[in-house]
C-alpha cells in the first residue's frame, strides 16, 4: 500500500470514534462509520470523508438528535413513513432501506419514505443495499440546500435532488446509477473548492446566465440542470416524492446546511425495493442484465473513446483498487481530520 | 370553434371507426380512440392522432394482435406483471394502470410491468391515470426503436425510454413531469419532417459527431441524451425496469418498428401507484404541492422571462384550449387521415 493511502479499516475506526466523542451510541456510530467509509471507498469524494467536519460542527450545535427515536409513524403492507428523530440521515435510511427490502419480499415492491431525517451520504449507498438480496433499489432525497431555481427564475427554491438506481447483474458488476439532476452536484463543486480547481463551463452560471467557473464564488450563482426544463422537472418530481409526500422540507422550508447548524433540516428521502423474483426466475433476470451490459460494452466506439462503461463499473472499479491501495484523501482533508481530532481529543487518524 | 379545427369528439369517433375496421372489439376500439384523443387534446402531437397510420399499418401487416388475452401472469400484494399478448399497448397500460390504482389503494404502493405490449402513446397518459384517484403515478417504458448509443458508442443500442410523473394538486393543476432521456423524443423529430421544419443544434448528431439538423436525414445519425452520460444512465436503468425486469425487449432486441411491421416488439412498460393516504392526510400533501407550486410560479425571473412553467401546466392548458376551441391536426395528418379513411371505407374524419 502507498504511503500516503490510509486502509479503510483506519478510516472507520477514526470515523466511528469521532461519532461516538460526538455523542452517538456505540452502535450507531459505527454505522455511520461504515456508511461513509463505503462512500469513500466507491469514490463518492463529494459524500464521502469530507464530511465529517461539517457533520461534527453541526452535531456539536445542537443541530441534529444523536439519540433519535427512528420508527415508523405509518404503515401499510407495501410502504412505510419513517420518522427519523432529527437523527443521522445513515441511521435513517439504514432502517428505511431494511424495512423496505424486508416489505418487497412479501409483496413484491415496497416504498419506504423518512421525514426528520439529515444528510445520509451518496444516494447509491442505499439504492446497493438491495443488491446482496438481489433486489433492485432505487433511492430519491431531497438536497439539503437549494442551488437550483425553477427554469426562467433566479429563486433558489430546488436542490440537486438525486436519484439512484441499483440493479443486480450476474457475472458482471451490478448496473449502479447515481446522478444529481443537475450538471454537478453540489458536493463536486465543493471538492473543486478545496482543490483549488476551477470547474468547467456548464456546471453553474451566475444571476445573469453567465458561465461561472470560481468554485468559491459558487454561493453567487446557481447549478444547471441536465437537460435544462427536463433537469428541473426531475429535480421537481423527486422533491415531492421524498419531500412533501413524507411532510418533509421542500422548495422554501429546505434548510442551508451549510449555513445553518441549529435548525433541524426536516430532510426528506425515500427508497424503492422491487424483488424481480416476483416476476421470474432471478437468475434469468441477471443473465439478461449481463447481456446488456456485455452489448453495451461491445459497441463501436466514437474516436478517441478507449471504453465504454455501464453506471457503476467505475465505482466498483474504484472500490477493488481503493480496498487494495487504501484510501487517498487530500492533505488540506488530512489536516481537517487532523484538527478535529484534537478538538475531540481522540487518536488522529494515523493512530486510529 | 375555428373552421380549420375539429372537435375532440370527431376525432375520437374516427379512430374509433377505424380501430373497428381493422379488427379490434367495439370497446377496445373505443379505449384506443379516446387516449389517443387524449394524447392529442393535451398537446403530446407525436404521440397522439399523428401515429393512427403507422398502427394501421401494422396492424394490417399482422404485427398486432387485434383481439388479445390481456392477463395477469405474475401477483404478489403490491405488483403484477402483465402478459400483453402483442395487443395494443393502450389496452396493456390502460389495464396496468387499473391493477396498479387497485393494489396501491390496499398496500399503500403498486407496480405493474407488462410484456408482449405495444406503443402506448405519451407516458403521461397513464401516470395521469393516478390522479383522479388522489394518486401519483409514474410510468416508464422502452420506445420501440433504438435512437441512442451507450455515452461514447455509435451503436444504437438505447431508446428514448421515457418517463412520466403525475402528482396530485388542490386547486392548482397537478404537477405532470413526461420527458424522453434524450434531449428531444423521436415523435418530435418526426414532427419536425411531417412539418419540413429544421431541427435545433443540441437534439441529434450523426456518426462523426457533427450536428444533425435535418429531420430528414435523421436515420443517418442518433439523438443526444440529457446531461451526456446521465441521460444515458436514465435510459439504461428505465429500459432495465421497464423491459429487462419484465421479460420484454431491450438492447439489440428492440424491433424498429419504423422498419418492421410484422415482428412483435415485446415492448415494455411499467407503472408505479403510490397512494399519498397511506402517507397522511391527502389534503394536507394537496396543499403542499399548491403551495410548493405557488412559490416555484412566484420566483424572480431572468430577463426576458414571461412566466415561470410548471411541469404540466401548459399541456393542462392546452386541454383546456383544445376542449373549447377543438383540436388543430396538420394538413399533411388531414390528407393522410382521408386517404386512410378511403383505404378502411370509412366515413371521413369530416364526416365523422
Amino acid at each position: 500500500m502507498p504511503d500516503s493511502r490510509i486502509p479503510a479499516t483506519k478510516v472507520c475506526r477514526f470515523i466511528h470514534a469521532a461519532m461516538e466523542r460526538l455523542g452517538l451510541p456505540a452502535e450507531d456510530a459505527l454505522t455511520v462509520a461504515q456508511l461513509m467509509t463505503e462512500a469513500e471507498m466507491q469514490g463518492s469524494d463529494g459524500h464521502g470523508v469530507i464530511r465529517l467536519v461539517p457533520y461534527a460542527r453541526r452535531i456539536r450545535a445542537g443541530g441534529v438528535n444523536v439519540r433519535p427515536h427512528i420508527r415508523i409513524a405509518k404503515e401499510k403492507a407495501a410502504m412505510a413513513l419513517l420518522e427519523g428523530d432529527n437523527g443521522m440521515g445513515h441511521l435513517v435510511m439504514k432502517k428505511a432501506a431494511q424495512v423496505a427490502i424486508a416489505k418487497a419480499r412479501q409483496c413484491g415492491v415496497a416504498w419506504v419514505g423518512a421525514r426528520a431525517s439529515n444528510h445520509a451520504g451518496p444516494a447509491s449507498l442505499y439504492a446497493r443495499m438491495a443488491l446482496e438480496h438481489d433486489m433492485v433499489g432505487m433511492y430519491f432525497a431531497v438536497g439539503n440546500a437549494n442551488h437550483l431555481p425553477p427554469w426562467g427564475g433566479l429563486d433558489m427554491l430546488l436542490s440537486t435532488n438525486p436519484i439512484a438506481v441499483a440493479v443486480p447483474a450476474g457475472s458482471e458488476p451490478p448496473v449502479v446509477l447515481d446522478m444529481a439532476t443537475t450538471v454537478a452536484a453540489y458536493g463536486k463543486v465543493k471538492a473543486r473548492a478545496q482543490r483549488g480547481e476551477a470547474m468547467p463551463e456548464g456546471w453553474m452560471i451566475d444571476r445573469q446566465g453567465r458561465p461561472l467557473t470560481d468554485p468559491r464564488r459558487a454561493e453567487e450563482g446557481f447549478l444547471l440542470p441536465i437537460g435544462g426544463y427536463k433537469g428541473y422537472g426531475l429535480a421537481l418530481v423527486i422533491g415531492l416524492l421524498a419531500g412533501s409526500l413524507n411532510g418533509a422540507a421542500m422548495g422554501s422550508e429546505v434548510i442551508d446546511f451549510n449555513h445553518d447548524d441549529k435548525t433541524p433540516t426536516n430532510t426528506g428521502q425515500a427508497i424503492l425495493v422491487i424483488d424481480p423474483d416476483a416476476f421470474g426466475e432471478v437468475d434469468d433476470f441477471k443473465a439478461r442484465v449481463d447481456k446488456l451490459a456485455r452489448e453495451l460494452r461491445a459497441s463501436e466506439r466514437m474516436p478517441g473513446v478507449e471504453r465504454i462503461w455501464l453506471p457503476g463499473e467505475q465505482s466498483h472499479a474504484r472500490r477493488i483498487a481503493n480496498e487494495r491501495d487504501g484510501l487517498a484523501l487530500s492533505p488540506t482533508l488530512r489536516t481537517q481530520l487532523d484538527a478535529l481530532a484534537r478538538e475531540l481529543a481522540i487518536p488522529p487518524l494515523a493512530e486510529s
